[in-house]
């Protein structure tokens, strides 16, 4: 299992971590993602290394941006 | 028509406003529901008068606050 963090901007409440959780959750080989609204910080378990190209379209997806 | 005015509090994005809008949207004779997201203002459109505290159980159920 591959853990990757990656932090995100713009999430104001549950529902913006919901969103994110979801829209990064659809990624192959996701297994969990967990959301700290008040840091930003996600982490991702996957099973195998995540492309970041893809992480960021997940999150613009959801309607937020990484950090860079 | 009547229209009624209440002040929401706690609505912090997009999500907040869709979500009080899907729950007060679903009062009986409720035609339509403006909410902004700024001034917390709900401005609902209805067929009949609401009763208040329909549209205060409508707003909790949300997950959000009136103004008393």
């Amino acid at each position: 299992v591959t853990t990757t963090t990656v932090t995100v901007t713009g999430m104001t409440c549950g529902h913006c971590v919901e969103a994110v959780r979801t829209e990064v959750g659809r990624l192959d080989t996701v297994r969990s993602v967990d959301v700290d609204l008040d840091s930003g910080l996600v982490t991702i378990e996957s099973d195998a290394p995540l492309d970041s190209a893809a992480i960021r379209a997940a999150v613009d997806e959801a309607g937020y941006e990484l950090v860079p």
